[in-house]
């Protein structure tokens, strides 16, 4: 997957424009209300930031303009864009929390087409969009009340959608999704979780957590704990910690939900250094990041006895809080069940507060990248 | 129904004082939101445009002003109201292409309370609402949510929710609900479809799709075909050709969902030629417009065979496409499943797609008429 | 539960010091959002008005600012911060009547989480808040959809939501839930109902509408009627009438949902004169106001004899309205059955219509007050 299209960029952006449509994308008669706007920017002076290959398309040189089209997938992202996202990140944090809110989007418009429920997300992307002065049409369970249930294709309905629209923001229950969506959309897609798939705003969010937490990426220290086997959010995290330097990443989960083969492989070819470990205050100890995930019941079918042993293993609590470092922080994905103990939420160390408000910020960055450019 | 008060304007205005309470309509000082924008208009220069019995009350004079109070049924518009409406909606196109949202109606607040789920049209309303400024309050299935459920009469939640907004926009699934809504509101109504009743706003934008596309109205030559027995679309817009001359209607569709006699009485009793035809490629050749609808699953009860035959007789492919005309469009109320191949969908000659957004236009329209007023 | 509190301010203000996390609440450093408009305010010259114990704290003196910082339950409003609200409710519906929309509360953003349907309650708040000039994000149904379903705390659940927004309107299932939400969050609170327990805008704007409608509230007559055990809008309007002098309180109930005794004892305790009686048009004929309620099904399980006994005996009808007096009114917290008969409606002491148009003053004003003071 990863793999496949890092060797030539001009080969691959052509075959990108079959597989992800960019002719008809880069046809900005049709997206009007964007036009308006880009219309001072040349796509010489843009890399174009397509969903996959993107790393590969041409390296990103700081201070050059970048196109963002869709945000489709984590591996859409290499290390440049990701610090030019955080960057805007940052300026949307200051825009937060000294004004009564901007209006940089004001006019525009964004769909939040939910085909399962998503409270925290939709509402973290509404957030975004609204305390940027843009406007928001909502659907909370697109599943059932929308002429999907009639039988009607992704594709019909997204050419839709997009007449009202200037935006969509998606979620929904199959892999690959987005993908379909943003082919046939007109006008920029954001994947907000497709099903067992892809929920790259989380794990850009977590990314930036990082980097304002710690000051740094390069050489960090992360324990990933709990759920390995099935949480998405640790598997995109792995392969965005890939694209840095020196870094060193410890696993610690139950038996029964180790991290799987095909990740431990890719860290070990991006020269990732990474261990197992049953031990989680030793790594705690060590670590920048104690990075705790739920262990999800849903995956234990009726194995309710595999489930609590696999839920109780390993509890962040006050303990092993006592023996991580001084500027080292726990963060968590939620919602969270008992695996971090409520008695932790004081510490200064517990960032997963603030990791879920930096949720608002990178979408506000990316609302803002995609909708007026960087 | 619709010939019963085609005799003498002024005896019908007067019963409609009663049946549709305009007496109490006209009493703007309950109508504070409106009152403040409508004042510099007296009634002396307005066509009261009041559901029903409307092309009777009084000949609409081009250059003259005509209030829109509600938009109930599609029997209430003329041509000359048709073509009002339709000219504000090609401005409105040149708003929403041109400019980053129009603020013409900034401070006015629209609820869609919604009794039935219907996405794609609670979007485009929403849309539209927005695209000129406006804010709205959602309901998206009001029946299982709001006090309906514990009882309380379409009037008491209609006297609750006038008193929060400016204009309500309603989808029931009963037949005549947004009469009674409109009778009771003191503020604008519009139906959004009303169970097997009325769908105004989806004929008005098939109307206007036909002017875009055609160029004409007079003259016009459309082909139904589908189920043409349940599909309230195709019946809404038969009645609107019909008020149009030299129009020639063909109907193509299964035994099952032929057109049902009192429509046909209606269009001969209104001069439109018409012909049933079993050949859906002669028909297209000769057709300006080809209008495509869904055979509806729900209509066969168990009759599985039944439906599947129906359901295949009449698809509009390529082949289909290739004996039409070049300046034909093939029209699509949606949801589609596969009555219309998707090859078809990048020939020039596919409207539907133009359709849809056509509905975001007049909507548009339809808000600034009822708010601003002509 | 309500005298408790009735001994020492200052003890009380301390102990709420801890149960409230008042520290935190004053904490503005983590309020940003209201940080930027409250610091030309001292905390010296307000009154504290927290849920619980405000009317013992501190005097209320005319003219002197005070602070409400969340709205939790009836019992934390005097009657001098009831008067303030209610100046301040009947400044709103200025604002309402003579202007298309204020925007005193732009760029402020306001959170509706319903954790079970209340489609009349969610949408007056939600205009309440966009008559301000104020934005929504919107749950309508937080239970189902959100995190809550895989096990997260209200109080994990809050304060994601606060990072998003300025204030959270909160309805639950749960009594005390709204309590938890306003301990946790750094932003205000306002309970929008929390199961058997509160609702305290319903009876906000009952109060308000006695004022209105009647221009006193001292010395006035009520008649409450209906289902006097499980109507928590009629507790709530008792507690609060109490704190008025010279009241006189008519309780009208079939057998089976009398008014319960901690409440009767409540009122002689407070100097309220009550007395019960089974006699309506006489009650009619002495009171100001005939407060009506829904008997509720619900409450009868499978005994729909009881309940359709007790439905049927106090109906307020044309005769019943024969023997009010002119300046009285009627007034019902909604939904209706068929307790309040519909001939009643044109009657101009039908207030019951009014009544719920007033909850869009009262909420605006809590709005303003909480967030941008007094």
């Amino acid at each position: 997957m990863f793999s496949t299209h890092a060797t030539n960029g001009t080969a691959i952006a052509l075959k990108q424009t079959k597989i992800y449509g960019v002719t008809k994308k880069s046809d900005f008669s049709q997206k009007h209300h964007l036009l308006r706007f880009k219309n001072n920017r040349t796509s010489k002076d843009m890399i174009q930031c397509r969903a996959v290959a993107v790393e590969t398309f041409r390296p990103f040189v700081k201070g050059e303009k970048f196109q963002l089209d869709d945000v489709i997938e984590a591996q859409q992202f290499d290390r440049d864009i990701l610090g030019a996202i955080f960057e805007v990140a940052r300026e949307m944090e200051t825009i937060e929390k000294t004004s009564r809110g901007s209006q940089i989007l004001n006019g525009f418009l964004m769909s939040t087409l939910f085909y399962e429920p998503s409270t925290r997300t939709r509402l973290s992307f509404e957030s975004a969009m609204k305390r940027l002065g843009g406007e928001v049409l909502t659907t909370e369970n697109a599943r059932e009340f929308s002429s999907a249930a009639k039988g009607e294709t992704l594709e019909d309905t997204i050419r839709t959608v997009e007449g009202y629209s200037d935006i969509i923001v998606m979620r929904h229950f199959e892999s690959g999704a987005a993908k379909r969506a943003a082919m046939t959309a007109n006008i920029p897609v954001i994947n907000a979780g497709d099903g067992p798939g892809q929920h790259p705003t989380q794990a850009l969010l977590d990314m930036y957590t990082i980097q304002r937490e710690i000051g740094k990426l390069d050489g960090i220290k992360v324990g990933l704990v709990g759920d390995l086997a099935n949480g998405r959010t640790v598997h995109s995290l792995a392969y965005l910690l890939a694209k840095y330097d020196d870094v060193k990443i410890y696993l610690v989960s139950p038996q029964v939900v180790k991290m799987k083969e095909d990740i431990k492989q890719y860290l070990t070819l991006n020269g990732v250094d990474w261990e197992e470990s049953a031990d989680l205050k030793e790594v705690a100890s060590k670590c920048d990041v104690v990075y705790q995930t739920r262990i999800q019941k849903e995956r234990f079918g009726g194995r309710a006895d595999l489930y609590d042993e696999a839920r109780g293993k390993y509890i962040v609590d006050r303990d092993v809080l006592g023996v991580m470092q001084k500027h080292a922080v726990v963060m968590h994905p939620f919602p969270r069940l008992d695996e971090i103990t409520v008695d932790v939420d004081d510490d200064p160390r517990a960032a997963y507060f603030r990791q879920a408000k930096n949720g608002l910020y990178v979408r506000m960055a990316l609302l803002k990248l995609l909708l007026l450019g960087w």
